[in-house]
């Protein structure tokens, strides 16, 4: 049992039930997310100390996000309190063709507003063994880029390992913006999860295929992460591999390469998918957890796979899993017959 | 932007939650619905000046299926007001071979028991292009019949390009029926929706292959849609085709006539379909969008294959989807990644 | 029409919505069910006096229960009433590769706890013409096993038919438990259905293949049919086929054997799943009606095997279809269209 | 336990969620219910073998009405199935100054097409003790008023006791045409239920006060009622007498008359009432019981004034509650502490 | 029928079901509202052509919005679209002495940043009749001041009768800067609305008596009326009078001054309230009704207070009565008898 | 901010929406409550770090509940994990005069079947200053008394003052058994809660009142409270003391005894009440807070009776408010005014 800290934003998600659209709706479901949330969440799972960090209001509202966290046993006593808004983000739920649609409304909230003195990041990482956070926090406001250069440097002075997912959001920011932040904070990386597309668009480099059209070939990403692996000194450089049939129809499994060897995953045929947010969120939290407790990468790969095709199965942005559970699955137990 | 008036009924459909059966249920989602109102909503969506005539009872239940059309955006402004009933029908929606059920409820509904005098369609189709009604709608009641060839009389006095949906319906009337009223009303038709057997039950034109059990063949088609241009002096001939594998999985495509050539469409596979009725209302819809916007057959055919494919992945009778989701899936993108 | 009786517990299952977990849910739906509680709920559907015995609680909770029986026509005249609790069992319904999960909480339940003496088996057997129980209800504690061999004995001083749906649970019992108290109720039995999991645990008999994993191989099983026959005197044995893709998709058939031939039912592809549970009671409802209304074999399990199917796209325990509607699937009529 | 047969409607309430309004809802409570068919709940709940009388669709429409009367108990072997239509009404449930509002859509339902004919009245009273009917069931149209005509005629040829609720309905008929028939069927009633305004219209006594506004004064009750019992020699005559605050507060209270002394009720103070729809039948259930069962017409009263006051706190039609409930508050215990 | 224009914020309530608290709810009711959106449906409801001018961003969110008031028949046709965010307040239900409670979430709504040259206000005043403003839009940014002030202007320009109401909001503004901005607007106003409170911190004048605590006193506000009047020459002064005895019991009345003479209002007792958000924008709306269509200040005020009292009943912040309704409960109908 | 450990059960409340009744439900609200998890909840919304002690078995359901002590703030590590079941009881919630009822299936939970050397209460009391617990945990088995008497022992040895809230259930054992297992409980405690009725059954003293019929009467407690401070050496002597006028309407107050003065409390009057189960236990919450907290024990005791008075306007056992709103409460502001 590992102490984690991950940090970044805590949102509500609005969607309307089942596959309905927005506009036949009068209510939607309050689904607490976030990038980093849902990786403490998918820790906390699995049994580890994970320790969530950020800023949300005072009021009921955000209180209710924190609640969240609590429920599922993810510490909170380093959330900071005070700002105004909690981010929201409105996500339908495809099927079939048609696809699942997200509007973003996070900007403003307490965290992009919020300064790093307001962390006192030493508290936070002393005794700490991994810190996770993705490139969508920076990304949301240049406080926040601040927020997350402090952490690292902390975490560094802490010994504690650095995980980044790269996850590029065009709507937060563009690929000059991204490069000239995130590049800077690759040095304090040890493990970076990103694919083809977000090395090109966070890091610069330049693509070899194209990955448009939901196809991906594992082996033309060897060339990419060992450049990746190369110039930021990366332990580890990890990729999942999605294909995408429909939104409710999925390829699913992935790359890691620890500079020496590529390993490549057992591939799920996902179908139907309940809801695929989170899904790459579920995949770095498995990824912590395997490369902390399993001998090989491998291993650990397979249980970050197994892990995140479960995701797809769990209505909501948390994969609420047991370790157990993604154990029988990695393990080739997938038909599904009813557990009494 | 044109101007589009769509003649017919309004019913209020009455579903169990999701899968659920009738006679599991206590409560039921009420639904607004019916072919002509659905096709009215689909072109209001594409951004077209669309206005539905129909009669409701002035009573609540007669303004919340009013309201419905407003919501989205159809002009309701020649709605006639009065009349005891609101037409129902349930509807409880299958799984895999389980088919989905409909009791229809509607006998003695406002527009049943309505009179052409009580609509002035020479205000209606003033500065209209398009003029689009079904065969369900004079099949309803002798009335009925006689609103729909007042209607189109009056169309056709005003220069408005007349569409018809088919659609027969064997619970309504007989076929010996259906052809005495169906077959005058084909004068003023320009733009004619049938599949074979509508053609067989509805104007009397002999089959040439088994339709029973899902099996299409777009080739059987080209004999008989040639019939019908010629017999009618029909500007196009237009069906879709259906495969029913299952209640939750069909194959999806259609099939124009110009009077000079056939253009089959693209082939979609839609698993899961989340709810179909109101499908082929949608395609007639799109149809209309696209024979007045696009340059080809081929375009326009595509675009109403697209948006019917659509609407098997959505709640309800609407088609609520924008012309611009259904364009992006008539160019192609049918991965169903989610778009944020 | 038949009179036909079934024994055994009657427990209210307790679900989260959709596909959620029990984790993240804030109410469950209440859904009566129970395996032999489901077969009579089948036969009433089928037109059939179908009585259900069992022991409920007076308060409001075991009434809740009875009235289920009671809306869909089973008869509830001999249920006594008296007790602490009605059994609960907690399902959540998985999807893909992620299983569906059920928690027991039925120990100590008015039929647990009930005596043979409760219940006056003379009356109830008198005009019946069949008797259904299955293996976990003499599994639910000895007093049941009491009451079984009870309403055994009795069946056979009225010449009423007897069959048993074997239906092994590891959590109520061991092998060693149930062989000892279940090959001594054989000798009633004429109607045994069992797949070779069954066979070896409740009866003893040595398995010849491996059915883990979802594989089945029915001529694998001819073997032990033909033993399971010759050992008790069965006048059929039968079992269902599953294969298990995933929590969303199986393969489903079944074969029987009458001592002379074996029949081998024609397969189905389920998918979507809407709810398994209750799946197998389904069969044991269609294939009581196929034997007593059917002139061979092979059309009973056909009707039995076509029940079951359908009963997989239902929410609840209870297979809510009708007789036409067996039928009609049974007939070849899967392509799933819409019913007006 | 008596065997009391009820004649009458049985119809689906469609009503939004607690108090919202029909046009801002898009689902619908469906509520099975009707006149005589919730007084048939109401005896079948007191443990009496309760028999409904109607006819109602083959379809599952009308098979989930017939359940709602299984479910709770009521004998439904006499129920005719056939016809097109369950009739409907829609419910809103108001508040405060706000009243409640209904929208009837049942002309043309199974029972009021329906001809005497197809009921066994001679097997329908065999062994019964008491017949009720309501003043509703002649004014659906002339067919059902032949219905009720031949029923009381059977009721009276088994010397069964007829009680009527004369609950005129200015919907469904004139006070001419209710008079027309409701005085004849007079003859065969031994106890007749109805305030001053039904007696005016229905049977064409003149009015003495002005019961409009909610006000009501039992002695003003008292000269009317001798009329009554003097005219038709009834053997009791019996009122309710509500007080109109609100929508959601009351005040009730009832008087009775059995030609020689009269008995007013304890008086109940009704706030919040929950659901006030039935209030009238929960009475005249609670009335037959006890009239069947207490010693004087006092007690009989008190439990019937009891019972449906608990009625108003309780949503749907029926009256679910049982006798024991009914005893203890008309034994004084209306401070609703918990019942652990 | 008069056209009536209304400007300000439409925001998406988002609420727990029933009494529910925040922190306990995993979905919110979606409810649209706005201060000026509501008073516009009031008047669409009571007959007249209001047409409702706000900005929302384009995507589904902004639809949402948008298609609430199309559904109750206001004019959206001048609704700029554009911007990001819709603006969102949380609101809890109160009970008994457990207050409701709002948090709102508006800042950098689409109509926050809009400016006044987005908005054709000589078209949007075109054949209007009435002009109506509450003080939150000012107060929400200085640029929603400025349209404000440039609506105004125009409405001045165009001969249009103008009506404010002061709504002073602690949250939005101090009271300095709303008397910086209010006062200059009160040159366009012709029917002033606010209460003491909002005369003291919306316009400076200085308070008599203490309004806090829930007491009112009509006599109380006849002073500072006639100061008002005299100040800024408004033809009406009015104000409602609330007394809060719980969440759910409220006194309500109102007071008018023509500049001659005060009439107090019928006074109502409401309980329980279902919602009182929105409560002052239906008197609002019954007020500009009324004085558009009644022959005296008192009738028209009466006809306020009955539509506000009736708002009290209503779920959401839209008045969802009628007319009609509204003229019966002022007739003196408040007994709350079911309505049939 | 104190250390408070409270032990005793944690269940899963089942109950109908709303004012539903048992069995016209088809699913039902879950909700975790017990009597001394509910003061736990109540002392960490007031700030407190709360510690819950319980057994609770491994699987998912005993998860659930353990989570919703985790997500408002409880402390959970000291709970042992293990056991079958979690104890159940099903609730339907009362209207006007119709009771609330509850049916209790707890027989067998883990914690009724723990033994009290699973738990190392030397641990779960360092640094802790209060133990709380109540009188229906000893009563659910001679284990659960078993670990309350050690709990008791180990809190005397660590200095941490005892309350006790002596609440008799008839259900779980007689008058006789409580007294005797209670009886020498009663030398660890400090704080004892119990109004007049558990002072007879669960200890033994003679009445002087009548308790029945909700009547209560602060003068005549004064003597039993002074007879319990004496026998036992209580330091306080505290009772709630409730008229319960209705399902839905309460009078609400309590009275303290501190061995030499008594103090009473104002007086509420809650209507509607919308749960009103935690009640008791809110004002456990609250006083140990207040005892805590306050310079006086009447300042105690007001912060308590606000804080349950505010309880019966929520949903669920947990009494969902801050301390802030207590003192607004408790300051006298119960006006219901929206907070904005």
């Amino acid at each position: 049992m590992a102490k984690i800290v991950t940090l970044g934003e805590l949102m509500l998600r609005l969607s309307p039930e089942g596959n309905d659209r927005f506009i036949q709706s009068d209510h939607f479901r309050v689904i607490p997310g976030g990038g980093e949330a849902n990786v403490a969440i998918s820790l906390a799972n699995y049994g580890h100390d994970a320790d969530f960090v950020t800023k949300l209001p005072k009021h009921e509202i955000g209180q209710l996000a924190l609640n969240a966290m609590r429920r599922y046993g993810v510490g909170t006593s380093h959330i900071v309190r005070g700002g105004e808004r909690v981010g929201i983000y409105y996500a339908e739920t495809g099927a079939s063709m048609r696809p699942s649609k997200v509007i973003y409304d996070r900007a403003h909230s307490a965290i992009a507003e919020a300064r790093p003195e307001e962390f006192d990041f030493d508290e936070i990482f002393e005794g700490a063994q991994w810190f996770h956070w993705s490139g969508i926090t920076p990304a949301i406001s240049d406080n926040a880029a601040d927020i997350v250069k402090a952490a690292c440097e902390a975490a560094k002075r802490h010994g504690v390992t650095v995980s980044v997912d790269l996850n590029f959001r065009k709507k937060l920011w563009t690929s000059e913006k991204a490069i000239s932040i995130m590049r800077p904070l690759m040095q304090y990386v040890d493990v970076c999860i990103g694919n083809e597309e977000d090395a090109m668009l966070c890091l610069g480099f330049k693509p070899d295929a194209d990955i448009e059209g939901g196809k991906t070939d594992a082996a033309g990403y060897h060339k990419i992460f060992e450049q990746m692996a190369k110039t930021f000194g990366f332990k580890y450089v990890v990729s999942t591999l999605r294909e995408s049939y429909s939104a409710t129809h999925n390829g699913w499994k992935a790359l890691i390469y620890n500079g020496e060897e590529f390993y490549e995953s057992r591939h799920y045929d996902i179908e139907p998918i309940i809801d695929r947010v989170g899904g790459g969120d579920s995949f770095a939290g498995g990824l912590i957890h395997g490369l902390l407790t399993k001998p090989t990468q491998g291993e650990a790969l397979e249980f970050a796979v197994a892990a995140s095709a479960l995701k797809h199965t769990i209505n909501g942005d948390f994969n609420l899993v047991s370790k157990e559970e993604v154990e029988s699955l990695a393990a080739g137990n997938a038909n599904g017959r009813v557990q009494r």
